[in-house]
Order: structure tokens, then sequence, then C-alpha cells
């Protein structure tokens, strides 16, 4: 998550694709050429989608890398439950290695996975918490390769800290480990932002395309990925915070459109609502009370007419004096971060060790 | 902050007096009668606000009980500045040891300090925080009195922990400790929910009302306070979250008055800056975007108009689906609750022992 | 293990009845009226010794309150093996449940159970580490009785904290909390002193005899057990720390047993072992070095004659200039201490409620 | 600490200079050539030890690598004392500037601290603790130098892991990070191995020997130091761990002599104790107890004839068995880490930025 700290376009605001995509949509009301999208939720509470951004047009439409994005939402990851954990810690190792197989990544390629990260700040400590749990074994096959069982690759992990711990660009610290290590492919672990708090730490994003760190600001720090490091770069990000303004603005789109189209309907529904259930109701809302029709269309015209960076801007330059500009993570973030890098631990062990399965994948993490 | 789990009025969403009396008058536009409030900014970056809540009348009003509340607000106190947190530690120190002689609480009267919330959860650690770097010395007086010097107070103190991890009310271990301990007064400490996201991490509030669990909610979880223990109950209190409705109902009132009030004026100071500065923008709005007098009314009318309370409950209603009603934290939360635990340790050791000072105070804390 | 703080005996050393019966047995020479002993190896890996202290006169003899112990000792439990743990935590249910029936104590009776010790000294932390783990549930009762299931007990936990952090003596702490709650019994979790390096984190004694803080030493501080809490009191403990001065001791103890019978065929073991793998070896002992049968004797007479506790007194005296008389842990403490708190949280989960078995435990620890 | 686990000469036992020299002195009963050692104990409270190890020769006599060595010992260390530990963070500071100094290492020489060990393992984590709290600077000097005061060095810093959670040597990370962030010299910090108990968590020792990993041994595992950097490597090392071996073999060797020149004495001093103070006492020895002049020479030459090393090794062979071999760390472990961390990051920063002091430098570490 290092990346967000010179973010200075932060009409950004997501690492997810999917979030991008949609925000891209939102503006354009038709498909983006070059984009390719599936959705599979045949698996009961968990959905994942395959976006392909297939050229740079479609990468300067949706802002985000031209590679393959897989995401894995599970609204109930957030609840503890043990058992989600281990279906979605299954359904991550299953994807995780078609991912690799697509790639043309095979089990004799030697994997180091980089947990990236500040393990000092909770919402960002994913990375390093995942490299703790993972089952290492590239010492084994240096030192006593004769030890090492059929059906375990040759894997390595590093958590190199942030910037302003080490005081050395990450991306630096990465170079100069792989190129004394040598391994075939990178895996690079790190908590993302997005816009909507919904997806905070239930969504799960592999792709193809590395960590390019506060990328289109032209700033002078590195890129991890196939260009810079000569090997493939696999990134697996999980959003663990959002901006409070874009809490806000979705907010207030959201509104928008529910005032514009629904305001009837939803102060009806308070009404019956309000009265039986609620004590703060005073009074139900006379039929009087509600927008005409042109009152709704002035009002759309009023706020619902601004493009939408604008209106983002707006919100931004409002919610400053308040001191509402910052970045935040929901309450029960240790639980929450604990669990997640279990699951990803887990998968990864289980995709990147054929001989890790179901059954003896819980004695590799903590 | 154990008394959010069944907050089932979300309208309180605030444990902080001068919010909830900053509230109140927005609604009744007057003064409320039975308020005594005085603020004081005296010394550089430190508002002392002293609030006092004269009746039962005024209590209803604002929702807070009647007794006394002093504010510390430092905005500055989330910079992570050393000195900073010396001069809070220093103030508080001083307003700490005034608000107990003010109830009559002399230097030979026994403390008892209770770090509410759970360690587990950053934010609600507050409490247990505290309690470790204090200065206890019950023991010593019980066992080796004669090594106690000189200008130190009788002071012990428990973390007792959440429901959820003992499966007993905080109340009840309070009380049986009390009854074996038989301090003379008691100091709770517990992290709280403010509105808005500004004061987080930079408040204060020190009171002399207890404790009261999901206040108002007609449940069965008792009260730590005076009429409870018996004994004078002093409650410290740091807001560390904030609901994310409350953000967004914020915002949307804030954006209310500006769009009303000056949607004009901001578009045009938009403009300049675009224009100069922001690489997003594409061309500045013409005087016809502007809405004329006739919208700008109509679209207060139509939002505007709802009673708060209502408004609340609609951005309730409406962002319940979007998941958003979630609780939240700055993302840099483990420096701010170890920062600012360490300011009230600090000023709690000084207040309470006449023997600690500004010299040797470092000494008692981690 | 806070008793430990005032152990002005420091000849007791031993917090196990096992090792306390080992040693009067040894200056003894031959069994001691009143105790009962029964070992059971029945299962690989896991020896299981009850040890029934049958009256004063065999208490005075061992030094420990007549009542029940029980020993589970795994040497490889300090081998950081999943499968090894999940074996002892379901011998340790299946033994605690045992015990509870002895004492008559049925599924119906309400449970306390007080995770003693600091969590800020890590060998000292398990009380509190298996406080974290448990499955509490009498708030459920209290709240929400209709949806607590069939085969659950009502069980609250508690970690008073030690003496140094509270000012409070835990039993002060524990008394009050026993009177507001009214469990029907307590069950006190400990960190131990063993006088066997091979025995810290590899044994766990149960003992229905409660806690006596530095026992014997005619201190103020009050014990916690059947007599001062008026209901059964079980102790669990694990030793994880070992006093420096007894390795040295039993060392001694063992080697001049070696020397005296064997140093002969040591050396001559040694000779060849020396020959064939050593390099710092530079030539054999001649026959000539071996002590003759005389000197052998002299040696016996001139220190093994020396009674236990002279011995160990002089050791204690000479070893005390050396700054050697510490309490030691082995390096590894954070991961033993893990391990063996999950293994007694798993086991007390499941002895405690009927409901929680094998295939689910886990789901309630972390 | 990582190379003790490969240590299969257990002879080696310290990674002190001073006490490899006191060994080597004990067995050569004369002064060794080549080095050069001179004690300082004018500052009360601290021992400061100068040792040179001038060539192979010496070296090979002590076993430690040709270079200077600095040793501070300061006993009290262990007192958690503020005011001891501030005192000697700054006795460190000038004595590593002066280190730095004769090594001709200037100002403007580019630092890279690395923090070795293992930061799961309390007694391992000194390393990776002290670059916590370190003041690094490379980062301002390479994205904004000119907010880079004057009296800041540039000092970047980085904890590498150990091979169990990276599968990669240490070395490896270094030598990669080295070539890429280009320092002019490395600061290693390590806990350390040390014979005796009295110097765990008491002693610093500064060298400009490097790092190297079981040396001696035979093994693959490269060091650390200027012929494989090329630039100079100075290490800093606190013992923190101590063989349980080693604690029985210098007991046994400091009671021998006891034994030999001083039974009498003790013995006699023994019954002026116990008649006074001791309640176990029962009666005196009778002057008929005490070994006569026969005896105690038997007894010498039984086991003070034994060459270190074999006595040695003897003693390992027979605790084996006991399963005694276990490295130990003193129970108060994670404070005396947390201080002595404390006062070498303290020290670092006052020695390696010209413009930290004594009254600025608390606001850099936690």
């Amino acid at each position: 998550m290092e990346h967000n700290i010179d973010l200075s376009g932060y009409s950004i605001r997501t690492d997810l694709a999917v979030e991008a995509h949609e925000l891209a949509q939102q503006q354009n009301e038709s498909s983006i050429p070059g984009i390719w999208l599936q959705a599979d939720d045949s698996e009961a509470d968990i959905k994942v989608t395959r976006l392909h951004v297939q050229n740079e047009e479609a990468a300067k439409q949706i802002g985000k890398m031209p590679g393959h994005y897989l995401t894995i939402e599970v609204p109930k990851l957030r609840d503890n439950d043990t058992s989600i954990e281990e279906k979605v810690a299954q359904r991550f190792s299953v994807e995780f290695a078609n991912f690799l197989q697509q790639l043309g990544i095979t089990e004799d390629k030697k994997a180091l996975v980089v947990g990236l990260g500040n393990w000092n700040v909770t919402p960002d400590a994913l990375g390093p918490m995942v490299v703790e749990n993972l089952l290492v074994t590239r010492h084994l096959y240096k030192l006593a390769p004769e030890t090492v069982g059929e059906g375990y690759r040759d894997v390595s992990a590093l958590s190199p800290g942030v910037l302003g711990i080490t005081g050395i660009e990450t991306s630096e610290i990465v170079f100069g480990v792989v190129e004394k290590s040598k391994p075939d492919f990178v895996i690079c672990i790190d908590a993302l932002a997005s816009r909507a708090l919904h997806r905070v730490n239930t969504t799960i994003q592999i792709s193809d395309t590395g960590i390019h760190p506060g990328s289109g600001v032209g700033n002078k720090r590195k890129a991890i990925d196939q260009s810079t490091l000569g090997i493939p770069v696999i990134a697996i990000g999980v959003p663990t915070v959002v901006f409070a303004s874009t809490i806000v603005n979705d907010a207030i789109t959201y509104l928008l459109g529910h005032f514009g189209q629904s305001m009837v309907e939803s102060k009806r529904a308070y009404n019956k609502l309000s009265l039986s259930s609620l004590p703060e109701r005073k009074e139900p809302y006379s039929e009087d009370d509600l927008p005409d029709m042109e009152s709704r269309k002035t009002f759309m015209g009023l706020v619902g007419s601004l493009p939408e960076e604008e209106k983002r801007q707006l919100i931004h330059e409002v919610l400053r004096p308040l001191g509402q500009d910052l970045v935040v993570t929901p309450k029960e973030v240790d639980d929450f971060i604990e669990g997640v890098a279990n699951v990803i631990a887990t998968g990864l062990n289980r995709s990147l060790h054929r001989a890790v399965d179901e059954g003896n994948s819980a004695s590799y993490t903590h």
C-alpha cells in the first residue's frame, strides 16, 4: 500500500480493476472496447470476475494496466467464519493454480513471494502476514535437496518493509534480491485501497500486471513488473482501506439516483417503516411533502449533471476543511487482516505445492 | 467502547457531549437552557471546552447525562509529534488535577483506574494501553508502606476485558473489584465513537458522569457511575472511531449548505483552481451552468427541509444495502492509539501523584 | 507465576508435584506413606501420572498440598508438530473431563476460567493466552438464553493481570468477580517453575488443590482454593521456566552418579567417539587416566554425602556471585507458549462443552 | 543469531571475543601473543574493554577473527532503569563514533544498518527492533534532498528476516540490497550467544570483523564482511541467550575451584549463615565433616585434570539424555530486549547523525 503515499491524483482512489471498470462504464454508459469481462457466481457466497484489459486504449479508459485481472468477492469473508475462510482458501488455490497455468508457469518454476507493506500499520500488514505463513523451501533445495519430498516447489519469501522504515525503495530491494536468488517468477502481495467500504476485506484481486506505485503520476518510483524484473510478476491484493471522501462521493451518487427516481417510494416506504417500528418517528409524510416531478428534475439537473470527475473534485474541496480526507479502515481491522492473510497463505501453499492440500495445509500456517 | 455493540439507536452515534450539544443547537437554532459552556483557547494548538449539563431537562435535550464535561481538542495530536504530545500530557494533567479538586477529591483519596475495551481490537485498546503505563502503588501501600515516598497516591488499575472475551458484564467485574479493593474513587478510560472524523484521536473528554453502556436503549446492562458504585466515577474518553454513515450524513449536511449558499462561488473558484493546477479539468463552467436562484431554493426545499432525524434515518436506510454502515477508524490507528494512550497515562501519573512531574514521568511509561 | 516473586525459599523451586515427590523419594530412599501414585503410558508419546497426596503428613514430606495431581508429560510437545498438539489436546480433554467427574462437577455447573500471569512476559503469558481462546457462553445465557444450543456449559473467563500492573492481589480480584458472577467452580491456569529443563513446555499438571502463592513462606498473600472461595478450584499449570541454579544442581547430581559409576565406561566411550568423529580430540585417554576405585569412592564421599538441601544451598551460595541465579526459559519460548496455550484452550473447550469435539473445536481458537 | 542453527561445534558457544579470550587464557595460563587488551572502567557502572586480535595466529588461539572488538559491560542494564539506559546510550554513541573514526569512516559516508534475526523469536528480535527505531534518511536524500538539514547522514536500514522464513540466505539478501542501494559501509546488528548468564542482556560488543555464520564449521553459508561486500562491515551484538550446558560447565568449573580451595571455609561460612538466618538448616557441620587435604587433592585430580575441551564434551554427552542441551534466555526477555534495543537505536541515531543529541533523540525512537 506504500504507493498510496504520493497518490497525488486522488481521482484514482481504487486499486481494483473491477471498480475502475465500473466507474468508466458509468461515465460512458456503454461497454468499453478492449475490455473482456466474465462473471462466475456458480459457487454459493463467492463471485469470481475475470477481466481482461486487452490493449492500451482500454487501459487508458479504465486507468488500469493492460493484462488479466481476476477478482474473488466474498461478502461473508467479514463474518469471521472458519468454514467460509476454508472455502475461499480452497477456491483461491484453484483459481491461482489456473492463473499460473495460463501464464505458462509450470510446477518446476521457482517462486519468490514478496509481502509488501508495513507490519506496524495493521491495515497495511497483509503482505508481511502472508509471508509469515508461507511454506518456504528454497533453503532446503539449496542445503539439503535430498530431504525435499515430491510435490514441493522451490519457494522463497521476503518482507522488504516500507520506504519510511528502510529508506530504500521497495523495488530496489526486490530487484537486488531477485538478482541474487534468481526466482523464475515473483508474487507480490499488497493491501489495496478500494472505493467502496463493502469491498474492504471481502475481495481478493489477482493480476499479471505487477505493482505500479503511484501509477501515472510521473514519479521516480519504479514499477515491479515483468518489464522491470524480466520475469513474470503476479500481484495479489486485498482492499483494506477506503478514502473517506470516496465513501461520501459514492453515497451521494447513490442518494442522487435514489432521490431522483424513488424519493416518492422511499418516503412512502419510510412512512410504513417508521410508523410500525421506529420510536423516533413523529409523524408520516403527507403526500404534499413529496417533491413534484419538476423539483426532482431540477435537482437532478443541479447536481446530477456534473461530470463525475468534477463532482468528486468538488466534494474533495468541500470536505478538506472538515479534516475528513482521511483514509479509513473498519474498526475490526485486526481480525479482518488476520483472517484474509490466513486465506491467502493457505491458498498459496496449496497452489504452489502440489503436495499440500486441504488435509494438511493447516500445519503450515499459524 | 463495548457499549456500542447493542447500539440500537443509531441516532446517538456520538459519545462526545460537545458534539451532542452542537447537534442539539443546530436543531433548536437557539441556546439550550440548562447548558453552561465555556471555551478556552488561550494555549496555542489546544482548545479546552467546559460544558455543564445542569439538569435533567437539558440532559434530555442533548442526550447526555447531567454533569460536567471537559473536552481537550488538539488537531495536531495526529501528527505524531513528541513535543505536541508532551504539551498535551502536561495540559491534561493540570486540567485533570483541577477536575479532581472541583469534585472534592483530595490527595489522600485512593484511585482505581479501569481500562475499558478490547486489547485485541486496536481502536478499542485505549483503556488497556493506558493501564499498562500507569504508576500503580496500592500493593506497595499494602505490603511495604514504609517504602512509599512522599507525594504518591494509592493507585490501583484493572483491565477487565470485554463481554465477548469474559462472558461477564464489565460492570459486574468492576463492582466486585471495587468491593474488595475499596478505592475512594474510580477513573474509567474508554475509546469512544464520534460523529466527525476530524475529532477522532484528537480529542480527550473528561466527565464526572461515569460510563453508561448503550444509554437510553432500555437494555439490562448496568452503568458504572456514582449511583451504582457509591463513589465518584470519572470517565476519560477519546473518540477513535466514527460511523461511516455519519461521515456521509455530515458531509451531505455540509454540502447542502455549501450548495445552497455558495454553489456559484464554488464553481467560480473551481474554474480558477482547475484551470491553473488540475490536469483532470477539461473546461471551465460557463455562467449558464450555474444554478439559478430558483433551482437552489428548490434544492434546499427538497432535502434541506427534512428534519435532522429523518434525514439521518433516510441516509441510513439508503446506505445499508451498500454495506456501508460500518464503524471505521483512520488507517494509522496503531500509531494514534499508542500516542494518545501515552499522553493520558503520562498526564494521569502526574495528576494522581504529586511527586511525578515533567522531569521524571517518562520513567513510568514505556 | 506471580507467586515466584517472593519465593524466598529457593529450595522449593518446583511447582510440579511429580518433581517434588521424586525429590522427596531421593532423600528418603523409600516410598513415602500417604502418597498414591500411578503412571500410565498406554498412549504413545504421552505419559500420564496420577498422584494422590492423601494426608497432611505426606503433604509435608513432599511440600505439596493434599489433593489430586494429574500430570501429562509429552516430550515431543516441543517439536511444534500440529498432529502431536491435536493428540495432546484430545487426551487433555478426556483426562480433564474425568477429573471434573471425579470431583462430582456435572455438566450443568457453571465454570469461571481464570488466566493468571502477565501478558507482557512471554513465559508468564500462558493463562491470558488460554483465556483468549476459550469459548465463553455466560453472557449468552444471561442476555439471550434461547440462542444457546444443547451441549454448551455456562462458561466465563478472566485475565486479572499481575500485582505489578494492577496493584491489587490477584486473589482479591478473583474473589470479587466470583461473588458477582457466581460460578459453581473455578479453573485457574498458570505458568509454573520446574526443576528440569526437559519438563519445560512439555508437561501439563491438573490439580484440585487450587493456587497457593509463595506457599509456606508465611506471607500475607491469599490462596485461591476451595477453603477461601467456597467452591472447587482446579489448577492447570505448565512449567515454562526453570531456575538456573537448579539446572546446575541437577546436572551435578547427575554427573556425580555418572562419575562414580561409569566414569571408566564414559571415558572409554569417549575415546571411541572422539577418534572417529570429533576433530577437537587430540588423543585418547590412556587406561592410567582412569580414576581407580579408591578415588571414586573418595569423590562420592566428598560431595555425594552432602544432604540434598545443603548441597543445593552450597551451589546457590557459590553461584550468586556469578550472577547466575536467574530464572530462565528456552529461547523458543514464543512458539512454545503459543502451542501449549492452544492445546489447553482446545482441550478445555472440548471438555467443558459436550457440543465441541475434534471436528469443530478449531473454530473456537485462533 | 541465525548462525547458531548449524552450530555443530558446541565448543564455540560464545560470540563474545572477551569470553573467548578469557577461555583461551584459562587454558594457556599466560598471555597470548598478538592479543592487545585494554580495560576502561573510568565511568561508574560501565566497563569498556578494547581487544585487538592482531594476527591470524592469535585469531586461531582464541577462535575469533582478527580485528578490533569493543565491549561495553553494564551489569545494571538489566534493572530496567531509565537513567542507566540513557547513560549507556550516550556512552555507546561516543564509543561508536570513535570506532567509526578509527576506521576512517567520515560523516559523509552512507550507512546501511542491517537488523539480523527473527522478529518472532523474542531473544532473536534485537536486530529488527533496533531497525524499527532508527532515523533513516536515504529516501529523503533521494526524493527531496533540499529538505534534509545539516548534520544528518545518509542512512538506510533493512530487516532481512531469517532463513526459515525467507528460504534465502541472509547474506544473499544483504549482497543484493548493497549492490542496488550502494552504501559506503554496513552495520549489522545481531543477538549473540554468551557463555555466562551474567553477560546476557548486559553486554554490547562492537567489532569491525563483520558477521560469520557458524564460523569454522565448513558450511556453505557466506560471511557478511569487508571481504565479501567490498565495504567495511561493523557488527554490533548483544548476548541474549546462553547454552544450558555452558551454564553447567562454568558452574562446575567454578565449583571445582571452590571445593578445592575453600570447601572448609565455605562450610564454616555456611554454618554461620545457616544458624542465624535459614530455617531449612538443621544443624551445623562438625569439623569432622570437612574433607581432609588428601581427599581434596584426589578430587582435584579426578575432575580438575581433564582438559577444558574434554570436560565440556563430557558434560555435553552426559547432559544430552536429560534433554538439557537447550538454549535459554532469562524469563524477563521481553523487557530486556526492548530496553537494550532502545539503547542501541538511540546511540546509533546520535553517532550516525551529528544533529541528533541527548536533547532530541527521544523523538526518533518509540
